[in-house]
């Protein structure tokens, strides 16, 4: 099958020929995949920046957001059948460590994490375990294949906003990316804060406004004061960082108010952090990863309902790299998928 | 009446006459101090750390963690009567703050801090409202009195451990002072997890063996290593840091475990945080300010019930600048206490 | 001034001329009566049923949904100001109890309940307590008068509900009255929840409809084999019972899937309810009692936003017997307000 | 092998040979059976009373509270191996629904109770499935088999009553058996509540106070009257009742404060609940079953701490009826244990 490999670091992606993956135990299965979705987390591995800390061996697949149709299963699998269609849960757990006995697949002691350090999504086939996978029923592939990372991540980070905030508290989204928009329209259906979207372009801040937005704030342009300005000078409760860069760090802690909390989603930056800083206001800075099975499940939900739209731009393997040359440049509106 | 004042700062507090305090609102009351406690906070005070946060005007009283008896009541207080012992919980509050109404007393958006922002409890009296007092019955003012603050402070950060934590679960205090002393104990009756103590004093380390600490690490020869190795190369599930210099916030960080929090309780320090370590684990970072009123009530309850005991080194109001020293020096074991 | 007052049980109320109260103490605040719903439990008063339990004397003024202009303020006051449009928390607590301190005013040690234990607002005028108000800006009084206790009673069940679901989860709402089409909206405001409305009504059924209800149910056709059919033979998540008679109560448990919860609003009355049933799927049976000051004060968020809004047929106070006997019969569609 | 088998309702156990049973799939473990503990739902089952809701085809074997070594396991296994010492939780679970990926074992969707809808464990050998298994380490099987339901039972509703309580609320146990005698324990070591446990018979009394209780009450002498007296007539915060008969159950609700909860584990009784006593007073009634895996891991985790330890009284597969009968006339202590 063909497949969308790294073989070097800082250098385009290769579509290349390789063995198609098979079923060989007994909770297996083979899921012919449909829908990838390219995220920045894809450019951070090209770029060396998970090199550190998960040291993969080149060369291997990327993708890591992929959906598709069941193709064949192991002999003990009960949960899905041939045919079906799914969205595939980022990472493959044990099932048996605490972490998973409670729900929290993401801190599994024996994590594998395909596309990242193992050979992902882009490519006809992947096999996975029956426990990372969740039907997606009437939803096409394509269609919804960033929410198994884009998605996932977002609604974690907005779960994190919404337990510790109330009905009239603010909301502060830097970056409308392929997380962005989908974390304001879960801000939208999950809360009733008053949201307020940061970003560098102007494009983007009118996405923003589509999404549910209350508010957009030019992000060049004094964002602090701007959001200062946006809450009669209280500050935000909650800032959700998607961007993760020196200055935006910086800001977010800048724009809370007392008892605030900074959800720190996207990364590339280091924050400088004054303890007294954080006891004087009792603030907290909350990374966020991922997200685990059941919040992927209520995703899809969600997604039915008619709550959560992701906006894609498809392509087919083929043009993995361009859409992650878009996505450097940042002029990518939503989510590249490609389809193998 | 005597009172230890602040004329400048880096200097020693000055014993002098002030006029007595008297009841002139309906909510207020007179309480004789019996019981003033002397906190690394104080410290920091006169070192002039609190000017940026809080700009107070010189010359003013210290003294944060009060106790004593009620000598007056304004008309419309109904809680408490003359002559109840009462400990005095450290802000006074407007009690209408939607803050104030979910119990979150700290983040009152009025607050008054006697002792930070207003006159203090290093005095034979201080007004105060009849929100700020909670009833000790047959305690003594003088043995309680560092519950308002150190112990208030050390039940929040616990509480922060508690939730987050199991049966088994690690947890590391750094820090066998005022504070750690209290949280140990804390630890032991409101968790069931395994409780390893870092200082680097080692009358302090014999001192958290006695509190209940399971294991005790002296923090000059490589804590990280240490704790490491205790868990397993695991690493600890919650760090409360009551030091909160640049060493040990950045020790902090490096002992945790996935999914682990660092709860920040003392200052002075800075963390630097990289986003990806943030997130790639899905760390968090966590202020904690004083407690609320059912904080301090809770805390003089289980003092009540005999699993709480402040350690107290008692001295007349002249001694505070003493105390101060020895705060400083790091040879004052448990508590100082002056009694007005 | 003019009042609604019970002379008698089993007696319409008497409309007669009284004292107007007047401010004594220093938190206290005389406000303009200028809306009071008509509740259920004005009807459940004037027959009785609330002799046990409170045992008020006779004659006294009834009237617990109650929204007005403040008129004067005690010396102590600052919460609020002369000419402030307010709406009245149902209960005058004593701010100072333990239920108090950690925002459960409804539990207060020490509560008064205008309406029920003590004068109420069918009235021209009413003395409160500061403690019991919340602003309302810009919105009427004679709009939200009812969100007082209906309103409150909704979001207070309807938030036991909220955390026990997940979004995809079913809950059924037994009658859509006053309090029932309150729910239904705050059901699709704060959940993502799947909702059914029972009713004996077809006009309340088509109520339900546009107040967001998914599905509606005609409660006079074997409810319980509708919901059932609805869920797929699973059963509801969550049943809120707004009615509470013996059919309701008895359906209500059968309606619930394993874990489900019964919430139990309306009273009236008994359930007979069996130990093994309740162990054998983990069931919950929840009385809920109208709301704390928090709640309320969301709720007015929530209708600020235009999220909820009150369906209120208004009239004067001379009209307020009329509204119980329309009460009475089931023929008032939203909920019945006078303006004294 | 030897297993005791029920035969008809209302019947001794019947000792007899059966094929020892084998693993046949990939997840399953062949568990050797060293300890078995005798539990009331063992009684009730033999009465009949499951029958109803379980409908189970005689013969089979009983015994859900069960503890050996690991014999054989299954080619997909890692969580355990061969001679490893496990406490078996009584349910085998799918692992893929919601219930059981939110790590709520007991709720599977479709979940197997071996000894009450299968075959269990008074027998040498049974086949359980990995999910089952929690490793008791240096423990003995035969010491620990009891926590496996009675534990499990006690540790579920100890901890509804942790959440729901504070340091110095009061917590009521009805019935000091084989459950009550390890909620003591728990309640002890989880929480700084007072406790107080009822019980019928002098010598659990004795074993109550043994086991940390406060206070003990004679349940034949007006047990409402005496904790109404305990409490200075303000009642409990908490009833937990492991009686569940018409009696306990009616007396559980009157010992209650406002806001209480009274939680159902013993079954057998009917509760007649009326409406208004549930919402004058905001109280719940929560039926409370068994436990998830993570609280058996908890359970573990206390005893290998040395705070908890199982009364037993230990005997051979023979002497089970015998067990059955002791239990029946109340005058066991602590659990029987057969050990086959």
């Amino acid at each position: 099958m063909r497949a969308a490999r790294l073989f070097a670091y800082d250098k385009p992606l290769k579509i290349v020929d390789v063995d198609t993956p098979r079923v060989k135990k007994s909770a297996e299965v083979l899921v012919r995949i449909t829908g990838a979705g390219v995220c920045h987390t894809d450019l951070h591995i090209v770029e060396g920046v998970w090199d550190e800390k998960v040291r993969p061996t080149l060369p291997y697949t990327l993708g890591h957001e992929n959906a598709g149709v069941v193709q064949e299963i192991g002999e003990g699998v009960t949960a899905v059948k041939e045919g079906d269609r799914v969205i595939l849960h980022p990472v493959v757990t044990d099932g048996f460590c605490r972490p998973c006995r409670i729900g929290e697949d993401m801190h599994c002691e024996n994590l594998v994490f395909p596309g990242i350090t193992a050979d992902g999504g882009f490519a006809e086939y992947l096999v996975t375990s029956e426990r990372s996978l969740v039907k997606i029923h009437d939803l096409k592939p394509e269609d919804v294949a960033p929410l198994a990372d884009a998605g996932l991540t977002a609604i974690r980070a907005v779960k994190k906003a919404a337990s510790r905030t109330t009905s009239g508290s603010h909301v502060v989204v830097q970056g409308v990316g392929g997380l962005g928009h989908i974390a304001l329209q879960l801000l939208r259906c999950m809360t009733n804060t008053v949201v307020t979207a940061l970003d560098v372009s102007e494009s983007k801040l009118r996405l923003a406004e589509k999404m549910g937005a209350h508010h957009v704030v030019d992000a060049r342009k004094d964002p602090v004061a701007q959001v200062m300005a946006l809450t009669q000078k209280r500050g935000a409760d909650i800032v959700i960082d998607l961007v993760g860069n020196d200055q935006t760090l910086a800001n977010g802690m800048k724009m809370l108010h007392k008892g605030g909390s900074l959800v720190i989603v996207g990364y590339g930056g280091t924050l400088n952090l004054r303890a007294i800083d954080m006891i004087f206001a009792e603030m907290s800075v909350l990374g966020s990863l991922v997200g685990n099975w059941d919040e992927l499940r209520e995703l899809i939900e969600l997604t039915r309902q008619g709550k959560i739209r992701v906006i894609t731009k498809k392509g087919k393997l083929d043009e993995v790299n361009d859409f992650l040359q878009q996505l450097k440049k940042g002029i990518l509106e939503g989510r590249g998928v490609v389809i193998p």
